[in-house]
């Protein structure tokens, strides 16, 4: 993978110039996407900007974010050879941090559940998870430093965890979604992957100017609250051996840990979360839905068909249960500092019939606090799995160092 | 101004066809539009559906919202000519409750402050408001029943109250905003403007599927806390004439009511929108003002020149004091039913200089609550001025009884 902290480092010491970087990941790409198919269209050539944070840095931007130099095709046929006249808000904020967009990577349809051809690069028999497929691949594969996915239910954390890449699925609504293709407005939420923490750390902190989210040279030691959402079920083997062996390493680390059992209303949000995101999604692609209905992806329909008689009153009590269980899990942040949980229930599952399972991830979409992807372990097959990290409400910065502990205890193991 | 109340029950007692009222329109728009330009572009034939509440009304959509049958400008040349791919949420909702959409009404470019051409048909020599400008004129110019705005300051219930229409800016997200052009996401509202309160409940009602916004057939009296928002200056004497005038009526009527003075939180949180309007806007423009900024209109380039320094941390406090503000304005709900307030300074000023003041519409846009303006006097120059009746956050439904019960108060006077 292609540390963006190191091209960071090499560009400021001047060893590498931002011209040779970007061309770095178009090489990659040239000798790798073919096998992979990680992206929808690419620059042929492209040139460093002169300034920026993020100069020299090549970034990849899912397919449901609106792009002026490229086709915005949202995984779907509906869209083909759709050209936004603008750019998404945080396309800009990338061009403003100095990054070049060096092309768009695959989404499933409408960032829903129907998989791409995207292979997952650690093992191609196997999916890379979706919906963020292309910008997971992209980055587990070293194409890219850096690239842009979304989160409705499980689309960064999961595809991260089975790919090995690091991601952080923001607060919500610390990146703007204008220009970005919606699904359920309540829960779709910008995010970043890269190689590691330090590295999404620092596209985060110039995406959004808050030098907060930089990590500190030093790395507070947290206290941590095990958590196993039994409400979703039990995890995999190597779901719940990657939690075991993260929670071990962070306590030997020094952090300080305890199980967490989450109060009842946690899990009645979890059981909420699908009624929101199908009842908005209803609204959001009303028209995709109801005039090109021949056209939409198989597995999206059929959720649709299954969702269309939800009622604006099981909405709002989904709603009720949703604001009751943030007040909830704000009183849980008082006295740890983040939770550790599963990333997704085990490795990423064979071949491309599925991108895998999003129930360790949608209830903390709904709850719109920040989650970071820790890679954790090496199962079989050579496939990874990973952790989460997840601050409250706005700690995006802690949500970070927390991470970093986690990934630096797991590196010392 | 025609009702749509009144259309819906000639063409459910076949006294009208569907088409023919949907030809009635298109008419008064041929022989209206010219004087007035409330419409960017309109059909020249149109159909009626053959179902749906909503069947035989002709709407307006603001041209800052996507339509697939229609160009989407948003009141700048940047999209001059621009077709969207496919229909806004609020469009499909309004498809699939069968009405006919008519046409694209104007907008201040981007739905900020400089003026369109359109003209105020209660007297042509003043603005009509803005932003929604077109849609208010439409509908109090009696070319259409029912037309659709947005409000993030003060868009919607400004023109309702200078053209003498009804308007409600419901809850923050009744209605999506999928589809609409963003200027800032924690305030764009959409609403609807009709001849009266029957008709925006009706309206409404029919685009959410949720039966309980239509007006009882027994209206209730209403406790009414009366808010002259004296952190927002001073009235001019025509706008402290309508609300004495509503006051007086409503409580001839029967209501309770006493003055109410707002919690100091609430004036800081008045203080703190624009805060938050320009942030975000600079965000969620970016393309617009980054890449084309010599066809930016000239007063909204201005707003965000001024506005460009704003840090993250000046923006976060800025949410913190409207977060502060909405508990502290639930709270002012516990004793009493609505606000009652200015809708504007006072009547439509004269010209096109200026679409008028947003003052005391501002904070109820960020505090997310549902408001209605009601006529209330004709001052000078036959230039309607308004009064808002305000609910809590979510009671959509109490808003629009409460207003109907001031309407009816004040043509009873």
């Amino acid at each position: 993978m292609i540390s963006l902290a190191e091209l960071q480092r090499r560009i400021d010491a001047g060893e590498l110039s931002a011209d040779a970087a970007i061309a770095q990941s178009l090489e990659a790409i040239g000798a790798q996407d073919e096998a992979i198919g990680a992206f929808v269209c690419h620059a042929d050539h492209a040139r460093a900007q002169s300034a920026g944070p993020l100069r020299g840095i090549a970034v990849g931007i899912k397919d449901i974010m609106d792009t002026a130099d490229f086709p915005t095709e949202m995984g779907s046929p509906i869209y083909r050879g759709h050209r936004p006249r603008g750019d998404a808000a945080v396309v800009m904020l990338l061009k403003q941090a100095g990054a070049t967009i060096i092309g768009k990577t695959t989404t499933t349809a409408f960032a829903s559940v129907d998989p791409t051809a995207t292979l997952n690069p650690r093992n191609q028999a196997h999916t890379p998870g979706g919906s963020s497929s292309g910008s997971a691949a992209a980055v587990a594969a070293g194409m890219v430093p850096l690239a842009l996915g979304t989160q409705t239910g499980g689309s960064m954390i999961r595809p991260a965890s089975f790919c090995g890449v690091a991601a952080i699925k923001p607060s919500y609504r610390l990146l703007p979604t204008v220009g970005v293709k919606c699904y359920s407005w309540t829960l779709d939420t910008v995010g970043l992957f890269a190689s590691g923490v330090d590295d999404v750390a620092r596209g985060l902190a110039a995406m959004t100017g808050r030098g907060e989210l930089l990590l500190p040279s030093t790395i507070a030691t947290p206290r941590i609250g095990v958590v196993t959402q039994d409400f979703a079920g039990a995890p995999e083997a190597s779901g719940a051996e990657a939690l075991r062996i993260a929670a071990k390493a962070a306590e030997r680390a020094g952090a300080s840990l305890r199980e967490l059992t989450m109060p009842a209303i946690i899990a009645e949000a979890w059981r909420a979360q699908p009624v929101v995101q199908e009842f908005e999604a209803h609204r959001a692609l009303a028209w995709e839905y109801r005039e090109n209905y021949d056209a939409m992806a198989p597995l999206l329909r059929a959720r649709l068909d299954d969702s269309r008689d939800t009622t604006p009153a099981a909405y709002d009590a989904a709603v009720e249960t949703a604001d009751r269980a943030r007040q909830a899990l704000a009183r849980v942040f008082e006295d740890i500092d983040v939770l550790l949980t599963l990333s997704a229930p085990g490795a990423a599952p064979h071949g491309l019939a599925s991108t895998g399972d999003a129930r360790y991830n949608r209830l903390w979409t709904l709850m719109g606090v920040p989650c970071v992807n820790v890679p954790a372990l090496i199962a079989d097959g050579g496939l990874p799995v990973g952790v989460q990290v997840i601050a409250r409400y706005g700690a995006d910065a802690q949500a970070l160092v927390a991470a970093r502990f986690v990934e630096q205890a797991l590196a010392r193991r």
